[in-house]
């Protein structure tokens, strides 16, 4: 296309390209977007090398003109433009995220790579937002354990990242539209993302808390005292305070434990008990046992309870367990009630809210079915499901006769977020795409788009504009209308509004600084609560709000409704029935 | 847990890990094992930097002794030996893909990287192969598009690369077995990946050929005759012969194909016909249109096939067109059609054999649909599809009525390849990792394996023994059991005999070549034909064969069976009923 586009002496035709999602992911009603940062980096970057245009030359046919090469090989993006919303805020569909404006050849060239860096982002960025709804309870941790079942090590990377943006964080919103704080404050702690990934490259380069337990390998590796052989442990608050014998220790606290807990002590695993007294005696103050290598409630619990106890006479605190396998829901409750049967016998409090870890095939639908059935698991371990839409629900056999929440239903052919990248204006003149598919039909021209608040801060619609049009002002009502549905309109009254798209990148430099990986976390936690909570109720059972045209679809202004519909009559051709 | 182990002295624990996985991707019978290559390049330059250990200190625990660090800082994969299946064979559940051999700790801290690199490369390996069975007929052509659906740009090249390596190579087989060369002559064009990338720098980075067409957006960049520049054309056989009006000539064709083809030239879009015209001046002995930006039939076509028309008077072939959206079996047909009148009208007898790529939204599905309806599609452009296991099958309400191959049936919770790494062996004691799920059972010691083939070179069975078993002899009978049903057993008498294994790595060295990406598509090929073909008709609609238990289910030696249920027994407790 480039060289196409060369050789009729198009180089310094000028386009606008929206990229833009026409479905939200999971079946939702909401869309986090990111990878807009990448986007820059690799602008900032573009260059084809010296190999790349040997590679070219060598594989486009013989008749390409050689001052072709020399154009590629001078190629840069000084003359883009580029416009997008800000990383981390909730988008929809139809609204742009990014606007490209320049050379038409360079804007083209860049779309593979947007779609590419968008897409995948955008689509865990949201799934993890989703996790976190799921998960309900503010006091329930997700990490991220997926690097072994990605599309290799980078889209193990990508998912790290864009898991992690959307978690809540620990600073104080400050540029937050006015929201009542009362309501609002105990669905806060609901929102954002992920709390850590497994992927320690990640941790490094993104700077993620890095998070995990030991595998089932760490304890099948043991076979008993023998596999140990330093079991020496200081006292943590006592220096001068030494236990020799760490693993005897354990041992008499499991002769003490099995009858307390039932639990035939011959049937509790001597290897699985030297494993975590290893792993106590390396991290005294993060033990965390995988208990199901053996059998949970027969050997893992005990030996856990042995090795946490054992700790505890030495002023450390156990963190809890891990379960990756069975009935995810049974088994955390029957731990949970021998913590609480420990923690009262022996007069250790703490140990009644040890946590326990679930990270068995975790995804939407296990841990809604988990919160119907009622667990005490405190946290997810996910991977596989964090970076696509499985199909999980219609055919399990064994799931629960409940009402399903509408955002699991299946979403079979969207395994991706697609994202689009089109054409719609070149050197100042409007571009159209039909499609026998009105859903498919581009909104052509240059637009600009503002998303117009209630008076309580609630986010109402996305309201997209020609340029030459006045900005909707505040209290002072402006028509939204269906760009494609006539009848559909509604008369808007903001008591906000604000411009969706800000400059990033212009004259060959960034226009603003890329947000921090940090900001980008607070600018998702600030986006999504604007979101409307009857919104975000159609993420749970609750039936969704019938209102004039569903919220949050995009607005079209009726100038830009009739600039649309004028040039789609002029490009479609009247039929001629004979 | 490489600090537990170190902290536990067992850095001279000397482990075997098998890598094997449980299930078929897509409900299927194969895998075809892929990113071997990868992980011997993992293990060659397996080292932690200063960074990385810097990044550690901080991370870890501060408690964590500092000798660690520096026995992590000289870690390197020279102690480790690695044996495998070749890259690129069809491997089956259960049967292990790696042994890795050498001290704990490093073998350990492998297994996530090791993990990542096989199962999305065997996943795209085995998916590349079905398609092509799928696609059936054996001129037809698939071409990867999925880099901008992938998980960012490492997942797309990888998609590229790995379903490229089970594509039919055009070399000779030399080293298969001996199969009747008739009855598999026509089988053999069905089997094998994908032809080409849209991917480009997969295509430089592998030499995998590269093919595209342009985009929607291409048409839309031209409003009519004056976006073009240079209409000139040489004749492709004659220098002196130039048609300086390219476009005109287009029109001229319009006019007459117009009336031919009963289409209103007035409905054709003149900017659609202005970018085939200029795509076809750049690459005149390329031209492939893609027709349905505006209207497949009533101007696309008529478009495409003037400026073909226009090209074929200079000398010059067009190859055909691309169908992006619509009903794609009917608007084939169309096409189709269409090229045949023109072909007989004007006398174009290469015009009736124009290719037809199709390219929306195409999944396995889709084919099989679209051979059921019957279509015209020479070529597919596979996307979104490619890298995952998507379920697209149950809700689709407008699917045919028919019956369903068994290998597009729903493969809910199965969207990765599920390898994974388990501890076998340890200072030459048998490990066993117990589930309440039999089929979680790992199968203890290390363990050498055979293909056992058919007198007429089919595989029958992959047989597991120990390794102080004598390997099993040619036409001489053995016994093969089920590892965990005690009632599966059959003698098989095999023809031939292949060790599966071979060492790839020990010593700090390669032990062998790592194979060119040319000889693992080789291996696909080789290793496919030895499928039976009731088994490859597992992948049809034909009732699957009922054999004594199920073929290619692995099967173990009679010490081997004996051996994993004594441990099992040893290790699992006896259960006491109170």
């Amino acid at each position: 296309m480039a060289y196409a586009y060369w050789k009729a002496r198009r180089v310094d035709d000028q386009a606008v390209f929206d990229l833009f999602f026409r479905k939200n992911p999971f079946h939702g009603e909401f869309t986090i977007f990111a990878g807009l940062s990448e986007c820059l980096k690799f602008i900032q970057n573009f260059k084809y090398t010296e190999s790349d245009i040997a590679y070219l030359k060598n594989t486009l046919p013989s008749n390409v003109e050689p001052e072709f090469f020399e154009y590629l090989s001078n190629l840069t993006c000084e003359d883009i433009t580029l416009y997008a919303l800000k990383e981390g805020t909730v988008a929809f569909p139809r609204v742009p995220l990014i606007r490209v404006q320049g050379p038409l050849i360079v804007a083209q060239l860049l779309e593979t790579t947007f779609l590419t860096l968008v897409n995948y982002a955008s689509l865990v960025a949201t799934n993890a937002a989703r996790y976190r709804i799921a998960a309900g309870k503010s006091n329930i941790k997700l990490l991220e354990f997926g690097l072994r079942r990605a599309q290799g090590p980078d889209g193990g990377l990508s998912a790290s990242k864009y898991a992690y943006i959307g978690k809540k964080s620990q600073c104080t919103f400050i540029s937050c539209p006015p929201i009542n704080q009362g309501s609002e404050q105990k669905h806060l702690v609901h929102e954002g993302g992920f709390d850590g990934t497994s992927n320690v490259l990640a941790g490094k380069l993104f700077n993620i808390p890095v998070k995990g337990t030991h595998a089932h390998a760490f304890v099948t590796s043991f076979t008993g005292a023998e596999d140990l052989a330093d079991t020496k442990i200081v006292h943590k608050n006592d220096p001068d305070q030494m236990e020799t014998d760490f693993f005897g220790k354990c041992l008499d606290w499991r002769t003490k434990l099995a009858s307390h807990l039932k639990i035939l002590k011959e049937e509790a695993h001597d290897g699985e008990l030297a494993a975590f007294a290893s792993y106590a005696i390396a991290f005294p103050d993060g033990f965390m046992a995988l208990v199901d290598t053996y059998d949970v409630s027969r050997s893992g619990l005990l030996n856990f309870a042995s090795v946490a106890l054992a700790l505890n006479d030495l002023g450390y605190r156990a963190l809890g367990i891990r379960i990756d396998s069975g009935d995810l829901a049974y088994l955390s409750r029957v731990a949970r009630e021998a913590f609480h049967k420990v923690s009262k016998e022996f007069d250790v409090p703490w140990f009644a809210s040890l946590t326990v870890v679930a990270s068995n095939d975790i995804n939407e639908d296990t841990i809604l079915s988990l919160n119907e059935q009622g667990h005490s698991i405190d946290c997810f371990g996910i991977g596989t499901h964090l970076g696509m839409c499985d199909d999980s629900i219609a055919p399990k056999k064994n799931r629960l006769k409940t009402k399903l929440p509408k955002f699991i239903v299946t979403c079979q052919r969207q395994p991706a977020l697609g994202c689009v990248y089109k054409l719609v204006e070149i050197n100042e003149k409007p571009k159209i795409k039909l499609s026998q598919d009105v859903e498919k039909v581009t909104m052509p021209g240059k637009k600009i788009g503002f998303r117009l608040y209630s008076s309580d801060g609630h986010a109402l619609i996305d309201l997209l504009q020609r340029p030459s049009e006045p900005p909707p002002e505040v209290c002072t009502r402006v028509l939204c209308r269906h760009p494609f549905q006539e009848s559909k309109r509604a008369w808007v009254i903001p008591s906000q509004v604000e411009d969706l798209y800000s400059c990033w990148w212009t004259d060959g430099h960034l226009f603003q600084d890329i947000p921090t990986m940090e900001e980008t976390r607070q600018n998702v936690q600030v986006s999504l609560r604007t979101l409307r909570q009857d919104h975000k109720r159609s993420l749970n059972p609750t039936p969704y709000k019938v209102v004039p045209f569903r919220i949050f679809q995009v607005g079209v202004s009726d100038d830009l409704y009739h600039f649309i519909h004028d040039l789609w009559l002029e490009n479609q051709p009247i039929g001629e029935l004979s």
